[in-house]
């Protein structure tokens, strides 16, 4: 493969822009990345973008943005990988210049979803969820809640505690993105503000979620030597839905992508200075830093706790801001990513907001619920590379865990749940959303027949009435219930009982 | 760049599937193309498909794709150009085979749409058009209608002889879909049923239109040789809006396209020994034949009815039926195309639909309306070359041509027309749209003030009401009042007066 360098970068303020279209704000990025770069000439465009046809009524973007920009005529393409498609659309143009087939690439993805009301923008945003899941009153963030109890289980987090790191992140990235003038949110906010924000699907409160922003990045990529390569690209996916996964408390994604990109650029975790993380929620910075092998599988917390992930910590994670404060334009975040990246080894930000070492870096971008992942690995030409390439996180054979059971057995564990105070139209108020392992060797996603405080990792009984599935947290008399059932099967009997 | 080849291919029949779903679709082209390669491995997924969030409420579509094929884990990216996504994923695919990043992948485009009702699935498509031309009621078919007109004015045909050759692709693509398993329409039809089927969008009848069809096909690409090879590739891009073009009666976009795919392949158009077009309308596929250079400009269709285009003809285009016949799941078509290619390549269809010349075949694919077209040439490796590249067509540049004017010259030309006998909602029935070329330079989409029967090249008069514009045959009465209105104006004094 040819080398692939980064000639230019630029990308608009993220924010609330009622008076702007889609195409404005990718044309104003293009063009300030045009500007930034040793030759406005391209050969061709690629954009990413997750959603416009919804969030806009716009389709066949790449050609609006080719043509606004005066450029029409030239090649123009869209990827998209749904959240990770700024990310994507980088590697796609990454492979045509790698191929030889062009020299030069404008690469630029955008966003645009203030304009719509907040349901009808969680609603767009949720069709990347599996599809029964979706219907069972799933959102991207009552998974992320479960996600993240998972991750806490695993990690022997007490209730306080994660609560505890989960605000230390929200609190360190607002603090990074009130240096960002390209932030959203250019203000630092306090613990206080943290835990008095709303409940939005337990244990996730509003600042632990990114906002709905408008915005867009762009940049030039160009085989010509500058002072920032391109040497590593690497690209995972995992089921489509949560509950047939491997594991729940990381994302197998994000670890085929970081292997595939530390291989390609013949690195080793431990030599990555600084990185972009996805933390669409606040929790995905500490598993994605664990995924990408930064900290030991259960331990980032810890980091997160020593200061680690500050600006001036040992790793800095997010000086940008992430996702939480620089704001989330869903197409233009994987991109954006790389904006700040390419400034930061440039030397280009504020003092305050500099990283100290800056020769290799790391983007990691989460694509749906964490099942189309992309991680790129930056790297000023000449830093010498290491003992070569290493990377130690387990990686699942994702494909073993897809179906459903027929059956449902008659007890399970619960593996995550979470509460949705504002549920999906037309399902009660809380909803609590479980997934449970059951013996047949399943997980399932259940609703809980009545909102009690469960526990991760208790046993609950499951039960299924036409398409859902429900759980809940047996008492004396349904445990004799069961147990009687067992037997009256084993005598060959049938009991008709429906739990509460 | 490293050469690149076909394996496997397959698609599924081409129709109206009510109880299957985009993803099954999708599945099963891939299995199909797997089974026909010489391993079912693969090291990426390239799904092409244009809208699967408005048609089918999924997004995510690359991931949904690899889960249901069981390879979640695996890269996979989505490419988007509209309606050339199933050429332009072909595309992305073959620069990252070229680049070396992957030996072998697969490559899978699909669309679900006639689950939906036609005047929704009309508003989907349209969302590809200019945002203010489709506001001012232009429709696929309109603007399809307009370049038709468009182009039998510059060729010199006259209304009759127009339709006379329409009628002759229509029937000559049935006629090879009728003997093509895989496509969704199986039976030829007679000039006279071509002549009863209503019209559309004047001139374009209902049989000359593509229909709404479901979908998918697939081929795997390797940097291993076999039998086929793709030795270049092409795409261009158009203003986004058909009135900012440089010219009506051509697509600069597919000009482009063949120009970059004849550079790479290093080949003249002369040596294509067959084709297969994008013949959304009847009309584009002479236009596209003369766009990649197969006939002189304007007379294509003298080709068309000496029958040259026949599958034993000169040189055969459509074999397949095209997408009037063997269907256009918009997203799919450019890839079934492939398809198609590659298996009269091996003679691995039936004998009478087999062309006889078979070395050298060319893909062409329209992406919107014409502004995102994509080339693709295969070739049998070890067929020698000719004089090497040439290709004449003239190429605009198509940037000079964007924007409206401000203020409205009082007489245009008319350089198209059309009669949409069914406009979208909100318009009066018919509604006339026509494109009208303005001394300011400029040509503008504006609505006849009455349908009177207008012709191509006459002299009408325009004005503007808040964002419309309108166009009308001057009477004598109006030509003294405009010749009025301009004096005064000489004079400073203005008057206030509508148009009818």
């Amino acid at each position: 493969m040819r080398e692939v360098f980064v000639d230019g970068v630029g990308m608009t303020k993220f924010g609330k822009f009622p008076d702007r279209s889609l195409v404005d704000l990718m044309v104003e990025a293009s063009q300030r990345a045009l500007q930034d770069s040793t030759s406005d000439s391209v050969e061709a465009i690629f954009v990413g973008c997750q959603n416009p046809e919804e969030f806009t009524s716009e389709a066949n973007i790449a050609v609006n943005v080719a043509d606004a920009l005066g450029m029409a005529g030239l090649p123009a393409y869209r990827v998209e990988t749904a959240s990770s498609s700024g990310a994507s659309v980088l590697e796609a143009a990454f492979y045509a210049v790698a191929s030889g087939r062009f020299n030069r690439v404008l690469v630029v993805a955008g966003e645009k979803m203030t304009h719509l009301p907040t349901p009808r923008v969680t609603k767009i945003l949720a069709e990347v969820i599996e599809r029964y899941e979706r219907n069972s009153g799933a959102s991207m963030v009552a998974l992320a809640a479960m996600v993240t109890q998972a991750y806490a289980h695993f990690a022997g987090l007490k209730r306080s505690r994660l609560e505890h790191v989960l605000c230390k992140i929200a609190v360190k990235n607002h603090r990074n993105g009130a240096m960002n003038p390209f932030a959203q949110f250019q203000r630092q906010i306090t613990e206080d503000e943290y835990f008095n924000s709303r409940i939005i699907s337990y244990p996730l409160r509003l600042y632990d979620c990114a906002p709905i922003t408008d915005g867009a990045a762009a940049l030039v990529l160009t085989n010509q030597r500058t002072d920032v390569k391109i040497s590593g690209v690497g690209h995972g996916t995992d089921t489509i839905a949560v509950r047939h996964r491997a594991y729940l408390h990381h994302f197998n994604a994000a670890r085929i992508a970081a292997r595939e990109a530390f291989k390609m650029a013949n690195r080793a975790p431990e030599e990555v200075h600084f990185a972009e993380l996805h933390d669409a929620f606040t929790c995905f910075e500490i598993i994605g830093a664990e995924d990408i092998g930064l900290f030991e599988e259960g331990k980032g917390w810890k980091a997160v706790e020593r200061g680690d992930t500050e600006i001036d910590g040992k790793f800095p994670i997010n000086p940008s801001g992430g996702l939480k404060s620089r704001g989330h334009p869903v197409g233009a975040s994987g991109l954006a990513q790389a904006v700040e990246i390419v400034w930061q080894m440039r030397a280009m930000v504020s003092k305050e907001r500099q990283v100290k070492r800056n020769d290799v870096a790391l983007l990691h971008s989460i694509g749906g619920m964490s099942n189309n992942n992309v991680v790129v690995i930056f790297e000023k030409p000449g830093v010498p590379l290491g003992k070569g390439f290493s990377f130690n996180r387990e990686i699942s054979d994702v494909s073993k865990h897809r179906g459903d059971p027929i059956r449902v057995g008659e007890f399970g564990i619960l593996d995550a749940y979470t509460v949705l105070n504002v549920p999906p139209e037309g399902f009660p108020s809380p909803l609590v959303l479980g997934l449970v392992s059951v013996p047949s060797g399943h997980r399932i996603l259940a609703r809980a027949l009545n909102p009690v405080q469960f526990k991760v990792g208790e046993r609950v009984f499951v039960s299924k009435e036409e398409d859902t599935f429900y759980f809940v947290r047996p008492n004396a008399l349904e445990k004799a219930m069961l147990s009687a059932r067992r037997t009256l099967r084993k005598l060959k009997l049938s009991l008709k009982w429906r739990m509460r």
